[in-house]
């Protein structure tokens, strides 16, 4: 066998994976693995600000790179703890990660002597233990006979799994010599087979309930079906059967939103009262994927009996009342596909009625809320990637159909804001790889704060997002939780449009900036083919009211206040 | 006894502490204290960016400010998480800081449902967990019962023993009422005594090592003097007994250093080499406070038997190789200068020379690092604030001898970079609260873009901190450790001079910046007594080479590979 170095040995399992970017900020723990690379003839070393942002712009490029995983490089205790809380996002929200850190040498780990980055008490282990909180698995190299089963058993974790993992990589450890036999097998995604037995009850019980609800079915996706890739079943399913499909807010564009039987987003009482009516009346509710947090299911109101659902996930089912643990979903689906449809006919007649996308006329020429997502729905395109952040962007959204293929990338369960700015980088990235189009951001100016210096690594990399920085003063979601006129939720205005040239563009070439204040400004904006096709990163600073929030966001904002108070009571 | 809320309880304490500024960002978690926080009288809220940046602020505010403590506010999970590793820095570097994390209702810690923020798997003590890794002492407000002595523990032991703690604060204890009783009590700094026989014995052990040595003694202080408070017991000492004094690069300005029996920095093999020879020929060295961390050591370098050395820390003494647990420093010293007074005529003969601030004059015009240093030197006065980073500025600001009462911030042991800028914002409060003169940042253009967005809080405030930003086109530490001219240690290139304008001095008033790119415009700057009285915050970008490095540091770095190269053939 050929012998090769750790370092290669991991970076050509990452590029089997279809890694060709890697993220991070270097370190003298690091440094010795980046000068691999740095050289490696496929895979590019991105460099990034600072280490959360490099976490959320691997989180970002996992999401847009299906079967692929974000990787992420950061330095012994300062850089991996800089870096654990976009970790923790990806566990949350099942996005697959690795994080390597550079940590000292395996004698050193041993000695632990007082180096820097070190909390100055030899124990070098509590970065590690951080880590164990917010990773599934974690591979600490520390001798070479086990290091390539290591890294393998965690890759292999990462990518069937959907969560970050972490290695432990010692300055040493890098360019140590391997076999590199095991490269030849890839790394299996395949999962366990059901137990056939209880699949084949499952199944039956399944055709059961749906008979009974006479073919009214509706199928509800959810985060799941694209965290643990069974989207294409899914598809497989929904043109087998015709059965309605609706998603949640984390479900969006799982589904083709232009695909005819695809109603729109569902969530409980903040849906459209049309979408409500139809899901909530339908017999049988198939439920895809599910991830009810709050925010995705309008603080928990959804209105549907247990027993007019039926819940497939990634390791059970739940028909009705009855719980089935070990039935995947993944395996289930071709199965159930094929016994679904016969329901066809029937399921063909239930009415989907699509959302529109109508842009409201009103008296003012103020850029409004209720205006602005119509209006920016009619600019996106095909295959257009659509990045929205905690704030009223991801509530405003949702009204919006998107085109075909468009990919919506949000962080609706986790909601640390920032993350969009990272998380658009990476999308950027994967979305060059793919050959997709526009990758679009919609974030608040709250948020574009804790994370702007990452429109630098944007420009360095020329990559050539559209902005769209929605400049209300502050921090509006939170205004409508709690203190409405409380100075903690004013921001410092900023030049916004001066950030990209501050921030790289040093002489103007590479970007272009725009404030629009009213209506008419953005109608010529958004009209500009040249502004469409520009070929260049672009920021649009919308100036909106301070109090203006979307419809969704409000309701949500009712419901949370409504929900704290009950939750108060009931103890 | 009067009823007040939690809140109001822990604001009281914080107040007695002499906190006037919190640190942090809003969240739906934590804002219902945020209203206590902005009503408060005397504490400001200062809203950072992020939470990080957030939490370099408190760490830098409590080492501007002793006796008092950094407070920072964050919200459940994302925020606290983005925050922790500051805390660790905080924790590493001995720095009291409060963390407060927001955390959902008692209720809902309970029930556990599906909230946003969460990992989504119902673990919700994973937050917690991990701050215990970098915390001293944690406190779950979980009822009010026992609230109000939980919140007097932690705050104690984040006093007593200069570490950051931990409070986890759910929505529905903030407005709980409790006795305010203890209030009357201030919170207890005072030390347990020393075992008195064995402190005796101690003593009599010193004075026999000192007489050995015929008070050829030499007192090096260092990092825990100034944070375990025996300042002043040293000072008392030093004046008693006239020993020459040197100090450690953290423990730079700890010893006034227009002090005339101050000799300048000893750093192992990197010290000036009249400095070593002064230190390592002493006798006896009488160490205080040390923290003996790679680069506060030059990598481990000193010169000087044990049995020369004696050592005075918080909780022990070390006498030669005698080990006396549980005697400490700040108990013992005072007896100690009593005791050694009677060596005050024989030390008043040895000599110390003053460490002198000579620009050197250069052919070249551009600023090297050489005369960088010095020139700015000059341009020091009485009571500034200096705030270092690690990088060149770190090394380069050591050769540098500061005026008197002049205060030195450096994260040495920790080294997380863009830790100067958060610090920076911290330090200028504190320095606005103490009267102190001016706050002046050097920071290298890598570091500043990790955490670049808090210049925006200092404008806000209206601080004025004069910031150098060394523009040497990247990671010039990192260069001289590993990969010289790997691309991976460029960074983007900023318009330096624009971000002050463009985070938030919409119309230029309130700020200045400028690029010296020589010499000459150095120094044109530096004597304008506009800039060095500007009561407006300043930018200087200060063009250097890419390569030149700071004497000290290109030891460091020469030091460093071979002590990783050792280390390495050890095993
Ligand atoms: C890391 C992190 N810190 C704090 C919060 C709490 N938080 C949620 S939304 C928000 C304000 C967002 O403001 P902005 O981006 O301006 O959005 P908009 O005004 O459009 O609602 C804050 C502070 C969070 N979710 N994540
Ligand atoms: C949070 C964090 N990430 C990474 C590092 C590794 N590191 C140490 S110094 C440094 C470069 C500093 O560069 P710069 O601020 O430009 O300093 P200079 O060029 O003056 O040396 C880096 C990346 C670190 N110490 N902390
Ligand atoms: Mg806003
Ligand atoms: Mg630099």
């Amino acid at each position: 066998d050929e012998q090769i170095t750790v370092a290669d040995y991991l970076l050509t399992r990452l590029e089997q994976l279809g890694v060709s970017s890697i993220f991070g900020v270097p370190g003298d723990f690091n440094m010795p693995f980046l000068d691999y690379v740095e050289d490696h003839p496929t895979i590019k070393w991105i460099g990034n600000c600072n280490e959360l942002n490099a976490a959320y712009a691997a989180d970002g490029y996992a999401r847009v790179k299906p079967h692929s995983i974000g990787v992420v490089v950061t330095t012994f205790g300062v850089g991996e703890l800089s870096a654990i809380n976009g970790i923790a996002g990806a566990f949350s929200e099942m996005v697959p990660v690795l994080h390597i850190a550079g940590v000292p040498s395996t004698t050193q780990l041993k000695t632990r002597p007082l180096l820097h980055h070190t909390l100055g008490d030899a124990r070098f282990d509590v970065f590690t233990k951080a880590a164990e909180q917010v990773t599934i698995s974690q591979a600490m190299l520390a001798n070479k006979v086990q290091a390539t089963a290591e890294i393998d058993r965690i890759l292999t974790d990462c990518v069937s799994r959907a969560r970050p993992v972490y290695l432990s990589l010692p300055t040493d450890m890098v360019s140590e010599k391997v076999s590199s036999k095991r490269l030849k097998i890839p790394l299996s995604r395949i999962l366990p087979p059901n137990n056939p037995d209880v699949e084949e009850f499952v199944l039956d019980e399944i055709i059961k309930v749906v008979h009974e609800a006479e073919s009214n079915v509706v199928v509800l996706v959810d985060a799941c079906v694209s965290r643990h890739d069974v989207k294409d079943e899914v598809k497989d399913l929904l043109t087998a059967t015709h059965f309605p499909v609706y998603s949640t807010p984390m479900g969006k564009t799982t589904i083709d939103e232009e695909y005819d039987r695809y109603g729109g987003i569902y969530i409980g009482s903040i849906s459209d009262p049309v979408i409500k009516e139809r899901v909530e009346s339908a017999n049988l509710i198939l439920s895809i994927g599910a991830l009810k947090s709050d925010f995705n299911t309008g603080m928990f109101t959804y209105r549907i009996p247990t027993t007019h659902t039926i819940e497939l996930h990634a390791d059970h089912v739940l028909v009705r009342h009855a719980h089935f643990p070990k039935i995947g979903m993944k395996q289930l689906l071709p199965k159930l596909t094929s016994r679904l449809r016969d329901f066809r006919c029937q399921a063909s007649e239930l009415v989907v009625s699509k959302p529109k996308l109508e842009v409201p006329v009103e008296q003012t020429n103020d850029i409004t809320q209720s205006y602005f997502w119509p209006r920016v729905g009619k600019f996106f395109r095909k295959k257009d990637v659509i990045v929205t952040e905690t704030g009223t962007s991801n509530f405003g959204i949702l009204d919006v159909p998107l085109p075909e293929q468009t990919i919506f990338v949000s962080q609706i369960l986790y909601g640390s804001i920032g993350w969009a700015v990272g998380s658009t980088l990476g999308a950027a990235l994967a979305a060059r790889d793919r050959g997709l189009g526009r990758v679009i951001l919609f974030i608040g100016d709250g948020s574009m704060q804790l994370t702007v210096q990452e429109l630098s690594t944007m420009t360095r990399h020329g990559l050539t997002p559209i902005i769209f920085l929605i400049n209300n003063s502050g921090y509006n979601i939170e205004r409508n939780l709690h203190g409405m006129n409380r100075k903690y939720n004013d921001i410092v205005d900023w030049k916004w449009t001066s950030l990209l040239t501050t921030l790289g563009d040093l002489n103007g070439t590479l970007s272009m900036s725009y404030t629009v204040r009213n209506k008419s400004e953005l109608e010529k904006l958004l009209d500009d083919p040249q502004f469409a096709n520009a070929g260049k990163i672009q920021l649009v600073e919308v100036i909106m009211d301070k109090y203006d929030t979307p419809r969704a966001l409000k309701m949500a904002a009712e419901l949370s206040t409504k929900y704290a108070e009950k939750s108060a009571k009931q103890f």
